[in-house]
């Protein structure tokens, strides 16, 4: 399978993972107002995956000839105890995130949506839950004074110092990282 | 934690896993004799990382004075259809061993023996179980061509090129690369 896809997204760990199941990536950021109010995280990566991958479509549908180009949006969102969280602000932002998260189990939300070179559109959305081992307080400080926690929902990366902190996951792992690319793959491939 | 592990294995995958979590690692490969007859795979891990750490640690117990030193051994296989699955000997084995696993479920299997310097000594391991899109034999074909699957138990790497076949996992995704990390790094932890 050849695909060309236009990705709604600055993730570079969204592009690396596509890269790496053999698709060709073009960034092309959407300028979608991404400032929505919904409060289930299921609704939530949703609507903004379809809002990001609309924008681009709307602007790039006119050089998308091919029927192995498609554009290609996503959001993920971490939710534990009830709350949606995104990036963190700043390092005390961080440190009350990971406090949240440290000792139990949360989900990983990442909603999905494609649109076709014909105009055909699909939305979905892959759930991984994530169980994290206890932290002591000098772990959580030693973590946020990373880089690692800054540009990511919930304040971590599975795949990088993080990793050591999580005890088992059930789900998708690609997903955790920022996009569940087997399920996005499979959905074009029983598309065609 | 400071930690300068004495690894009982010739794997980059396991050094490299140990190091993102901020271990020193010294590669030890062991002389132990690793034909031996077990046909239950949690046992088998159990009994083959043991007699790799043992092996090592009689070799350097001398040299072990600290107590931040320890040695790990670890063996994986890939359990499928009440089969145990090692590194393919060839193409044909691979393409075998993909044919086992694609479409359906098996379970990765990780033993590990830790010895500490004072001679206390623990061993555990590690479930992960792995689902498995189904592959068309195209699909397959242009993976077992690949270098990828020839230096790996049950001829895939989830890091990899294979990650975009696997659906979901249930356990730990680092068990599944080669290493229960933060299982290993819990039972330190909690040894001291």
């Amino acid at each position: 399978m050849n695909l060309n896809i236009l990705l709604a997204s600055k993730s570079p760990r969204r592009k690396e993972l596509l890269e790496n199941a053999g698709a060709k990536i073009s960034i092309c950021p959407s300028d979608a107002d991404e400032n929505i109010d919904e409060n289930d995280p299921v609704e939530l990566v949703k609507k903004l995956s379809f809002l990001k991958a609309e924008s681009v479509y709307n602007n790039e549908k006119d050089n998308i000839k091919d029927s192995d180009t498609l554009v290609l949006g996503a959001d993920t969102v971490v939710y534990a105890g009830g709350k949606i969280l995104g990036k963190p602000a700043d390092k005390e932002d961080a440190r009350a995130m990971i406090k949240m998260l440290e000792g139990k189990e949360h989900s990983v939300f990442t909603g999905f949506t494609i649109f076709y070179n014909d105009g055909r559109k699909v939305t979905d959305y892959s759930e991984t839950k994530v169980y994290v081992y206890p932290m002591s307080d000098e772990e959580i400080e030693e973590y946020i004074n990373t880089k690692e926690p800054y540009d990511k929902a919930g304040a971590y990366g599975i795949q990088g110092i993080f990793g050591k902190y999580v005890e088992k996951i059930d789900g998708d792992y690609q997903n955790v990282v920022g996009l569940p690319v087997s399920k996005i793959l499979q959905t074009i491939k029983h598309s065609k």
